[in-house]
């Protein structure tokens, strides 16, 4: 009999604590402006059953960009920086660097000379520090940097600076029974470290950049050793190459925030029935950060353009975030 | 009152049918043999909150090959008869096929001629059937083979031989809070059309061998458009660079039947705590098929050699299955 009324009484709590979640409002950091309402409403007619737009759960899938969708990318991008402080660390196991480009101007501080050298000069040192080690050495390293580096211009960790309103919109989008991924131009063995933590997003459900890898067995024990090879980049074009090739299905939600995410947009509404694209618009200069059409890094342009005519959900960080980082007290 | 009183009957009712599900014996078509009983052993340890080896749910994962290990794999890979067959319906828009190798051989109906060209030959087939459409293309032909074509020597349909202690094995996991992935040297789009419905494993969850893919905007619809160049091929020690690539954890159960899945056990059983690796040995010539170590097909060699020393578990099919396929009634 005791048993019975503990099973009663624990099911009970269960299904009140249900009744309770359910009853807190979805999004709290968005204000009640138009992206908010059309994210709902579309949750709402894709899991209602009996509704024409009814979508199974299994179908349920949405995917976010990261760099200037889920976290900030200004001044640059984290693992650029990532890639500066590695070089920093690995300098004096490589003498030669002192006088060879683009390390000397990373070690002389200057980043911007660095960078001079384009996508060559990013790839080299890209290789120089992610590559000829296992990925589990890669993983402790990019562990140990995510726990102590600092945003060079507000002191906050990396895994501060992400966007509140979209911590909740995953959490409604899982609540409402979606799988979410990220898909991003990132390394993907840079992400997957942190994001379950940060994000509650477990690695298989991250797509990213990648190098090759080989599988050996060092002295019995078998390791996969990154190789200094481009294997895939998973941007532009390649997002939706991404998504096919680690999901398999064509997302129901895609969120993204720069042209890099313009084909994942482009391919997920034309899926057919309700789709949803949206882009985080970098409104907000007090706040975030202020960038669209020139900048360098997230350039906001030619989706910029689409969004209207596309029926694209433009989200003005400025207009439509109550709150920007999960440290920030509510409103503004 | 009448809602509290439903509400606390709906959540008694769930907390009943919980107790009763569990109350039924995992394995049926298991005989009660040393695999059973370890696997179980190993499910409970694993997931008993509070014992030394409890692994949290997120880090529960399995990975099953497929072919040899959840479906048959003889008289040869269901995917080369798919290839055999594709040839056969493609042959009208190939005349030229009549006098070119491999193809001629397949129209006469000699498969054996065919292959004789080893791999380059079955890669040349592979191209010709497999790729110049698109994904969706693809998927539906798939789909329309998988329906429709039959086993050469029981004239069941393919979805209809697979292993049904494998399908308890996969349920039983996911029960247990596993989350169960296929890891097969297959084609990764020649599987995902239906091991949701027949293994309850999602397309996200499928990883495979793949050829490249191209995105490309036709006529203003996106589609993704294969190629005929080989991207990856998961097999040996492709399996846990794959494992690596798709899912970014390593497993704690691994499944496979041949020397292709060595690597995938290895990895495996080498992460540390407690981790199991299973060998389908196929013993049984009268319910299914009899080979392992001169088998061209699924050959078991040098992972029967070593399975003993390193830990890994055979299962005998003829001594330990006590039910092959799902249409068959229990007991031999």
């Amino acid at each position: 009999m005791i048993v019975r009324a503990l099973l009663l009484f624990s099911a009970l709590a269960l299904t009140l604590s249900c009744v309770t979640a359910r009853a807190v409002e979805p999004l709290p950091s968005w204000n009640d402006t138009s992206p908010r309402k059309t994210i709902i409403a579309f949750v709402e007619k894709v899991t209602k059953e009996g509704s024409p737009d009814f979508v199974p759960a299994p179908e349920r899938i949405a995917t976010f960009d990261n760099d200037g969708t889920l976290w900030v990318e200004q001044p640059m991008y984290f693992q650029a920086l990532f890639i500066f402080d590695r070089i920093k660390a690995l300098a004096p196991q490589h003498p030669e660097w002192e006088s060879k480009e683009p390390f000397a101007s990373v070690l002389k501080g200057d980043v911007n000379a660095a960078l001079a050298g384009g996508e060559k000069a990013l790839l080299e040192m890209a290789m120089a520090t992610h590559a000829d080690m296992t990925t589990a050495e890669f993983d402790d390293i990019v562990r140990n940097w995510i726990a102590t580096a600092r945003h060079p211009k507000t002191g906050r960790l990396y895994t501060e600076m992400v966007y509140q309103p979209m911590l909740e919109l995953l959490a409604y989008l899982r609540a409402s029974g979606f799988k979410t991924f990220i898909v991003s131009g990132g390394g993907i063995e840079f992400m997957r470290p942190w994001t379950e933590r940060v994000y509650g997003i477990p690695p298989e459900q991250v797509v990213g950049s990648s190098i090759k890898t080989k599988y050996e067995v060092r002295g019995g024990r078998p390791a996969l050793v990154r190789l200094p090879e481009l294997n895939f980049i998973d941007d532009g074009g390649g997002k939706p190459i991404g998504i096919q090739a680690h999901i398999g299905r064509r997302p129901l939600i895609a969120v993204g925030n720069s042209d890099g995410d313009f084909e994942m947009l482009e391919w997920t509404v034309s899926g057919g029935g309700s789709r949803l694209a949206l882009i985080v618009h970098h409104t907000d200069g007090t706040r975030e950060f202020q960038y669209d059409r020139e900048s360098h890094v997230g350039r906001l342009d030619k989706a910029l353009d689409v969004a209207e005519r596309r029926g694209w959900i433009i989200v003005d960080m400025k207009r439509d975030w109550r709150r920007i980082y999960p440290s920030e007290p509510d409103g503004k």
